[in-house]
C-alpha cells in the first residue's frame, strides 16, 4: 500500500513545484492525485486550452518516482460554459435554481453538459494517453456530495419520463408496480410523469424510490460516459471514483461496475460528528468513530482492494467543530485503511489552500509551506508500511517502497443495500430509525470481536462467506428469498434484522405479512410493529439475559422456528422478539428489534460460533484489531494507551504490545490470538 | 350509536368484495364509508366512467344490511384533470407551486375547479340518488388538512380583493377598519389588495386576520357548492363533513351550518404526540389525552350528536412516533366518543393498505386480510354498544342493532371561537401561548370533575346553560357584550380568561383598556399584561391559596369587582390577577393569568358551584366520567386499573366497577354518585 | 441632555394633539420625533400631498418649546408606488420577491426608487426648510432592519458589477484577490459576476465579503442622497440616522461620516433574549444587559456624542417573551445613555399604537391616552437630566431644562471592524464562534473596572487613548500593522485577541502564518487553531491561575515575545496560549483564545496598570459605574439594592448611595473613588 496525497499546483507559484515535490519525496509519498476541480485553469475560455502547468507537474512528480492519478475536472463546470448555457444547472424540488458560485451545480441529464463533458475528458485523456507518470484517473469528484444526485430541473422530468418507459412494459404496469390507486394518482402516460416537486404533503413512496433509483442511474450513465471515453484512450489506465462515507447516492456497487476498484474520502472525526451513529465522545472529536469508518472501508473494498483517496490530513472546515485530531492521529487512520484493504492513502491536501471555500481546512503543509501535523504522520505511515512491505514481501527493497499486500480475506458478509436505504429513509417511521445507525449495530458488533466482514450487496455470490449478516433485507423478492435458501441450505448460517420482506421492489408492502417471502427461511412472520419514543422502556430477552433495544419493535409469531427471545416491556410484552430457524445444513437467526450493543454482540456471537468464525473478546468501543496478510493491526482510537497480549511467537513489525493514545502496532500473528492484557 | 368502518374496496381485487363484508357484518359493523380518493378510480379519463365496482360495493354492503355513506372524491383531482388545467393547483406564499402527488392540490377559489366539482359530484349523486342503501355523504375530504386552507394564487387574489369589496363599504372603510396609516400600508382601492404574500417582516395583523376569514369562508362556499348539488339530488340524505383535531382552519362551525352533523377524524395517540396540550406521557402514548379528544368531541356535537367519520385503529403513519396503542383502546375510544355524543364511529380504515402514502397506518384488518388488534376492538365495542341500547331502548331487537341514545344533556357551555383562534395565532406574544392550550386548561378541569360541556360559539343561544366558562374572548365588540351580559344578569353566571375584550372585529385595539367592551361586565380593567418566560417565577393567590400560572399574566386593577386574587411574583407583585363581579342575578370571575391545573380547577369548582351545576370529586387526568341518557360512562386512559363507587342501585350495563387499564364501564347511575374507591 | 420622544400624531384623531403636547410638556419632554412611516399619510395619490397635519404637529410643538426631528418616510414606499414600480422591491437570495406588507421593501440600488426618494425627500425638506421648530432630521428609519441589506434582485446585480469595476483595476485583480481558482470560479470579465444567490453549497468568502462590502456601500450612496438633499435645503439642521444594536450591517461608521452624529434603537429586554451575549437571567429580562447596551452607545458615540432615538419604553412586541421590565428600568436606561455620552434619548413611543404590527409595543401613554408606567420614568428621568444640568451647568435655568454635559472622556478605546464583523460570519468556524461575544468579552471586563472606551474603527486616530483593546483583528495589512506599531512605539499599550492578522482584505489567508502582518508586533505567531465544542475541557494558565476558555483555541509560538500562558487541557496541551511583548516604549500582549470572563477581567487590569489607567475594583454584572463630566453614575442592573461608597467630599446629585433595585444615582467624585460598601 502507497501513501499518496492531493495537489494543485495551481494555487501556488511555478517556482513552488520543486520544492514540493522534494518535500513529498522525503515524506515516501508515493502518489499524487491533481486536476480534479482545474477546469477553469485548463480551459480559461471556450477552446483556449492552458496544458503547460499540468504538463509540468505530471512531469516533475514521474520524474521523481511519484505516479499521478489525474481527475476530470468535470465537478466545478467555469462559469463562461455556465453562462453560455444555463440549463446545465440544477434545480430544486421548488424550482429555485442551484446557481454558480460552489460545486456539483450540473444535471447529469442535461445533454448539453454531457457534450461538454465529452470535449474536456477526450481532450485530458488525449493529452496525458502517452504519460509514463499518469497510472490512473479519478472521474468527477465526489458524486452527489451537497445532496445533488437528485435534481428536479426539465431535462431531469424528460430523463424521468424516459427512464420509467424503459423500466415498465406500459403505464399500467406502472400503475399496477406502484399502486397508484390511492389518492386517484394514476398516470395516463408516462409522458404525464413528473419529478417528485413540491407538493402539499408527502408524495407516493413507490414514486419517490424510482425517482432514487433513476437518480442514481443518472450518475452511473454520466459516470460511463467519463470511464468509455478514457479507456478508450489508455486501455491500461485504471479508472476510480472517490465516493463520500455514509453516503446514500448514488449506489456505489452500481457506479462501481464501471470502475477498477472504488476510492473513497475519509474524514474520521468530521463524520464523528455531522453523520455520528452514537454519541460523539470526546475520543470521537479526536480520531472519529473506527467502526464508522471501517464500514465505509468496507463497502467500498472490492476484490481490487479501495483506494483512500482522501484522507484527514489535520482539521477540516466543514463539520459543526474542528476540534485538532489526537496526536499521531493522521497515521493511525492510514494504518487503519490499510488493515481494511486499502492500496493507497491520499492526504488531501498536500497544503492549506489561501483561497477559497476551504481555508479552514487543513493539509499536510501549512499555507506558508512549511510541515504541519499531518506531514510528519503522513511521513511515518510510509516508513512503516515500508517495514511492513519488507517484512511480507522479499521483493520490497527500501523503506520508502510500501509495496504490496495480499486483499483482506473476509469470512463474514454483510448485506448493504442502497435501494434498502432509499427506501427507509423516505419511510423512516421513526426520528431515530436510520438506515446506518441499524447497519452500525451489527457491523459494530463483528468488528468488536475482531471479524472483518464485506459489506456486498444482497445480489452477492455468498458462496465463500461462512456466516451472513443483513441488518435488514425491507425490499424482498423470491429471487432474493432463492438466493439466501441456496446460502442456508449449503450450510451457511444468517442473521436477519428487522423491517426485512417487508416491501416489494415497488416499494409496496407485500401481499402477506412480513418478512414476506423470507418468511420460510426465518419460520415465522411479524404480528405487530411499533416504533417507541425514548421515553418508553424497551427491553427483550434473549437467551435467558435481558437486552436493551430501541426504535424500532416488531412483535413475532415463530412457526417452524424456536422463539430465542421475548419482549419484556410495553404492549407487547410476553410476544416473541426473536426467532431461530435450523434450515438445511445451515441456520437463519432473526432479530425483530433494532439491537443495542450487547444484544448485537450476544447475536453476532451466536451466529459466528455457529458458524466456526474465529474471533477475539470483546474489545471496548475504542480498540479495534484487523487482521490482512497474516498480520493483525491493533488500533487504539482513545486517549488513554492500551496493552494487548499477543500469541508467544508473535513478531511487532510496527509498534509493540502497548499501543498509545490514538496508536496503531503490526503484528505478525493471527487476529484471533490477539486480546486485551490484563491490567 | 353505531360501529362503521371506513372502507376502499378499489384497492382490492373484485373477489375480495363478498369476504369483507362477511366480516364485516360480523363484527357488527352499521356502517361503511367509501369513495373518498376514488376520482381517478371513477372517471379515469375524461368523461370517461367507471362506477359499476361502487355501485357492487354499494350493493353487496347495502344487501348484507350496512348503511352506505359516499364521498365526494374532490380532494384529490387526477393527473388528467391537473395537465388539463394546471391553474387549480395552490400557491405557497413565496409563490412556489403545491404540485401533484399527494392530495388536497386545488385551491377553493379556482373557478374551473368548482367547475370539475360540479361535473363529478353531480354525476355521482345522480347515480346513487335512488339507492335505497346510501343513507348520506361527506364531502370531500379533511378541508384544510396539510395548511391547505390559505393559498397565495392568483385565483386567491382576485377572490380576496373581491370578499374584501363585500365587507367593506369603501376602501377607506377597510383602511379605517385594519388601521392601514400604520407603516403606510394605505389602499387605494380594492384593487390594489393582494395575499400576504413573502415579506420582509410580519403582516398587518388585521390583513391577516381577512385572510384567514377569506380563505374559510372559501372553504364554506366551496363546501356549499357540494351540499346544494347532493341535497338537488335527493333531500333526504344526510350531508356531512370530516372535520380535523385540534384544527384551526376552516371556521367549523361555519361550515357546520351547511351540513346535517359534524364529522371528525380522532387520532388520540397521534394528537397526544403532535399537537399535545402538555406533557407526552407514557399513557399518552398508549391512549391519547382523554381531554384533547373530548374537547375536539364537545366542538362538533351539534343538536344531532356528531360522528367519528374516522376512528384510530391502531398505529398509525403519521406522528413522530407510532408506539401500539395499549390493550383495548380502540375499544375505549369508541365509548368515548359514544359518551360524548358520537351517534357513529367508523374506524379507519378496514384494511392496511397495500400501496401509497399510508402503507404504515393500521386498518381493522392486516394487509394480508386477517383480523388486526381494532377488528377485535370494534367488535367488542358494536355488541356492548348494542347492550346499552337494549338497556335505555326496548326497540332494541338484537345485539347487533346498537340502537339510539338521547344526546348529551351539558349543563355548561364553553366559548370557543375560530376568529380568536386565528387572531391570537398571529400574535401570540409568546412562544408558549397556544389558544388552544388556554382553552384545554379550562375544559380539562370541566372534565376532571365530571360536567358535561357544549363548546359553541360565542354568539350562540345561552339561555339554558347554568355556567359558561368563556376561556377567552380576545375580539370583542358591544353585541358581544350585551348578549353575555343578558345571560349573566338573568342569574347565569360565568367565567372568563386572559386577553379577553382585547380587539376589535378588525383586529384593532379597542379605544379602551382590555377588556374593552367587557369592562362593565368585569369590573375592572387591565394595568398591565406580560408574557414571563418558564424561567421566571410565576405564581398568584385565589381565596388565600397559592398556584402557579405560566404564559400570560395581566395587572388587573378592580373597579366595581372584588380582587379574589393577586399577584405573588414578578414586578406585578400585589397587583390583583383575579376578579369576581356580582352582576344581574348572576355573576362575572374574570382570571387575569393562564391558569395552571389547580387553578383551573379552583376556578372551575367555585363557578360550578354558584351555578348549583353538579359535579364529581376531582378524577386524575387518566380517568374520566361522562353522562349521557342517564347512563354513566367511566374511562380509564391510564395503565394501572381503577376502582369506582356509584349509587348502591347503579347497575353496571358494560363492565363492572373495576375499570381494567385503557378500559371502559357503563353504569346505569347519574355522573355524580360515581366517584374513585378507596384504595 | 434632552428627554424626548418618538410620536405619531396621524395615528390619533387631529383633537388629541393639544392634550398630547400638553402631556409632553408636564413630562419635561424637550424633543419629538415624527415621520418616519409617513408616506403614505403625505402623499395619499402620486402627486396629492397632505401636508397640514404634520405642519399643526410641528407648530403645536414648536410653540409649546419642544424641539422637532423630522424624518424622510422612505422606509415606507406606499402602496401606489409599488404598484407603479413593483421593481423597486427586494428579493431573497433565492429570487422570492419581498412583497409590499410590512416595511423596508424597497431595493437601495433601484434607480427608480433613487428619483421617489429625491422627490419625496426635497419636498419634506422645502416643505420645513424654513420652520424655527424643526431642529434635525433622522434619515429613513433603521437601515437594514428585517435583513434587508443585502438583496439578490437584478438592480443589485447590475449594481454590484459595477461596483465591483469600480474596485478592482480588471477582472484579473479581482480574480487574484478573491482567489478564483479554488473550485474554477475565475470570471472572465465583470459582466460575468451575480450576486451570491442560492447555490448548491457555501459560496466563496472573498465573493461573499465583496458583497457584504458592497451592499453597506449601497446603503452609504442611498443615505447620502438623502442628507444631500436635506442639506441643500438647511444647512443648519443636523441630521442623523437612527441605527439598530448589536448590528451587522451596514457599517454605521461609514454611514456615520454623512451624519452629523449617530442615532441608535436601544431595546435592552429584547436585546437581552434574541442576541443574547451569554445566559438570559431573571435580572437581564428585567432591565437587559448593560455591557450590550453599553457597547452600542460606545459604537455610535462620536466626537458630538450620540442620541438614543428610540428608547424602550416598557414591554415590547418582537422579542421571544415580553415581561414587564422591572420597576424603574426606563429611568435607569436613560440615566446609562447619558452617562455613556448621549445628548438625547427619545421613548419610542409616545402612545401604544392601536393598529398594525406593533400593538403589543408599549408607549410612554396606554392606548387609551392616559400614562403608562414609562410616562412616570420618563418625567423623573427629565427632572433628575435637569438637575444634574443644574449642578454642572450654571446656565440651567429651570428644572425642565436639562442643559448639557461635556462629552466623555475615554482613556481606552475598543476596535470594532464591520469588515471584520462580515468575514467572521461567513466564517465563525464554530456554531459558538460570535464577533459580538469576542468583543463583549474584552468590552465588559473594562466596564467592570469602571472604565469609559471609545468604540473605534481600528484605522482611527489612537494617539490619545493610554490604552487599546483589539478583541480582534482578522483582515489586516502592513498598514493598519504600521499603525498600531506607531501607537505602541509611543508608548501605547495594546491588548490584541484571537483570529487576528490571519486574512487579507481580500478574505484569503496571509502568505505567512497568523497574524500574518501584526506577527512582528506580536512577537510570535500561531502553529495551530481550533474550535472545541463545549463538551471537550479548555483550560489555559496565565501568569500562573487557571482560567476557563471557550470556542476558539491557538497554540502559539512565542518568538520574541514572553509566552505568559499555556494550554493546560486537550491535544494542544503545554503550548504557548497568552503572549507578552515589549514593543518601542509600549506593550503587545496577545491572547490566542477567546477569553472567559476571569481571564478577560485578569487581562484587562494587567493592560489598565501597564497603562496606568485609572480604575475601580470589579463589580459584578449588575452593577455599573461610568463618569461624564466630573460626575459618576451608579447603575443599579440588578434586582437587589446596592450600596457604594465614593470619596467623602462627593455630593450625591441624584440618587443616594444606596441604589435600589433597577436604580440609579448620581454622584460628583471621579470614577475609580467608587466602590461597592462592605455589605
Ligand atoms: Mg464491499
Ligand atoms: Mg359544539
Ligand atoms: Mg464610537
Ligand atoms: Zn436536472
Ligand atoms: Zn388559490
Ligand atoms: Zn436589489
Amino acid at each position: 500500500p502507497q501513501i499518496g496525497v492531493c495537489y494543485f499546483p495551481e494555487h501556488w507559484p511555478d517556482d513552488r513545484l520543486e520544492p514540493d515535490v522534494e518535500m513529498m519525496v522525503d515524506a515516501g509519498i508515493e502518489v499524487v492525485r491533481m486536476a480534479e476541480f482545474s477546469w477553469g485553469r485548463l480551459e480559461p475560455e471556450r477552446g483556449e486550452f492552458d496544458f503547460e502547468w499540468l504538463d509540468r507537474a505530471v512531469g516533475t512528480l514521474g520524474e521523481a518516482g511519484i505516479d499521478v492519478v489525474l481527475c476530470t475536472p468535470t465537478a466545478t463546470p467555469p462559469k463562461w460554459l455556465v453562462d453560455d448555457h444555463p440549463g446545465i444547472l440544477q434545480a430544486e424540488a421548488d424550482g429555485t435554481v442551484r446557481e454558480f458560485g460552489s460545486r456539483r451545480h450540473y444535471c447529469f441529464n442535461s445533454a448539453v453538459y454531457r457534450e461538454e463533458t465529452e470535449r474536456i475528458v477526450s481532450r485530458m485523456a488525449e493529452r496525458y494517453a502517452d504519460s509514463p507518470h499518469v497510472v490512473g484517473w479519478q472521474t468527477d469528484n465526489e458524486y452527489g456530495c451537497h445532496e445533488t444526485v437528485q435534481c428536479y430541473c426539465d431535462d431531469c422530468a424528460a430523463a424521468f419520463r424516459e427512464w420509467c418507459s424503459e423500466q415498465y412494459e406500459d403505464i399500467a404496469d406502472l400503475n399496477e408496480t406502484w399502486g397508484t390507486t390511492f389518492w386517484s394518482q394514476q398516470y395516463g402516460s408516462f409522458e404525464a410523469i413528473d419529478p417528485p416537486r413540491h407538493s402539499a404533503a408527502e408524495h407516493h413512496p413507490s414514486r419517490l424510490l424510482d425517482y432514487a433509483r433513476f437518480a442514481s442511474d443518472s450518475v452511473v450513465d454520466y459516470n460511463r460516459l467519463q470511464t468509455d471515453l478514457l479507456r478508450e484512450a489508455n486501455d491500461d489506465w485504471f479508472v476510480t471514483h472517490n465516493f463520500m462515507g455514509n453516503f446514500p447516492t448514488p449506489d456505489a456497487f452500481a457506479v462501481g461496475e464501471d470502475l477498477d476498484f472504488a476510492s473513497w474520502d475519509s474524514y474520521p472525526t468530521g463524520f464523528a460528528q455531522d453523520r455520528a451513529l452514537g454519541e460523539v465522545t470526546a475520543d470521537r472529536l479526536r480520531a472519529g468513530d473506527p467502526d464508522q469508518v471501517g464500514l465505509n472501508h468496507d463497502i467500498y473494498r472490492g476484490p481490487a482492494g479501495f483506494w483512500v483517496m482522501e484522507q484527514q490530513p489535520g482539521d477540516v472546515n466543514w463539520p459543526p467543530y474542528s476540534p485538532q485530531p489526537g496526536e499521531g492521529a493522521m497515521r493511525l487512520w492510514a494504518h487503519h485503511a490499510v488493515a481494511h484493504g486499502a492500496e493507497a492513502v491520499c492526504y488531501f491536501r498536500w497544503r492549506r489552500c489561501r483561497e477559497g471555500q476551504e481555508q479552514y481546512h487543513a493539509g499536510l503543509l501549512r499555507h506558508d509551506g512549511t510541515p504541519d501535523r499531518g506531514y510528519h504522520d503522513a511521513s511515518q505511515s510510509a516508513r512503516e508500511l515500508g517495514a511492513v512491505a519488507e517484512f511480507t514481501d522479499s521483493s520490497a527493497s527500501d523503506v520508502a517502497d510500501t509495496g504490496s499486500l495480499a486483499g483482506v480475506d473476509a469470512p463474514v458478509a454483510v448485506l448493504f443495500d442502497y435501494e434498502d436505504l432509499w427506501a427507509l429513509d423516505t419511510q423512516p417511521h421513526s426520528p431515530e430509525f436510520d438506515y446506518w445507525t441499524l447497519v452500525g449495530q451489527f457491523y459494530g458488533a463483528l468488528r468488536a470481536r475482531g471479524v472483518q466482514a464485506d459489506v456486498v450487496s444482497p445480489e452477492s455470490d455468498l458462496t465463500d462467506y461462512a456466516a451472513v449478516v443483513a441488518p435488514t433485507l425491507h425490499l424482498a423478492d423470491e429471487t432474493l428469498a432463492d438466493h439466501l435458501a441456496e446460502f442456508v441450505d449449503s450450510g451457511g448460517h444468517l442473521l436477519l434484522g428487522p423491517r426485512s420482506g417487508v416491501k416489494t421492489p415497488g416499494n409496496q408492502l407485500h401481499e402477506n405479512l412480513a418478512p414476506g417471502p423470507l418468511a420460510p427461511l426465518v419460520g415465522g412472520h411479524v404480528d405487530q410493529h411499533e416504533t417507541p419514543p425514548e421515553s418508553l422502556p424497551t427491553t427483550v430477552s434473549y437467551r435467558g439475559e435481558s437486552y436493551d433495544y430501541d426504535t424500532w419493535a416488531e412483535w413475532l409469531v415463530a412457526e417452524d422456528a424456536d422463539a430465542t427471545g421475548t419482549h419484556e416491556s410495553g404492549v407487547g410484552d410476553g410476544n416473541p422478539a426473536l426467532l431461530d430457524h435450523a434450515v438445511g445444513d445451515g441456520s437463519v437467526a432473526y432479530c425483530g428489534v433494532q439491537p443495542g450493543e450487547d444484544l448485537a454482540d450476544a447475536l453476532v456471537t451466536d451466529l459466528l460460533d455457529r458458524a466456526d468464525v474465529a474471533h477475539t473478546d470483546r474489545f471496548p468501543e475504542t480498540v479495534r484489531v484487523a487482521e490482512r496478510d497474516g498480520l493483525t493491526w491493533v488500533l487504539n482510537f482513545g486517549a488513554e494507551s492500551v496493552t494487548v497480549e499477543a500469541a508467544d511467537d508473535a513478531e511487532w513489525v510496527v509498534g509493540s504490545e502497548t499501543v498509545p493514545a490514538y496508536g496503531a502496532s503490526v503484528v505478525s500473528a493471527p487476529v484471533a490470538s490477539v486480546s486485551l492484557a490484563d491490567r
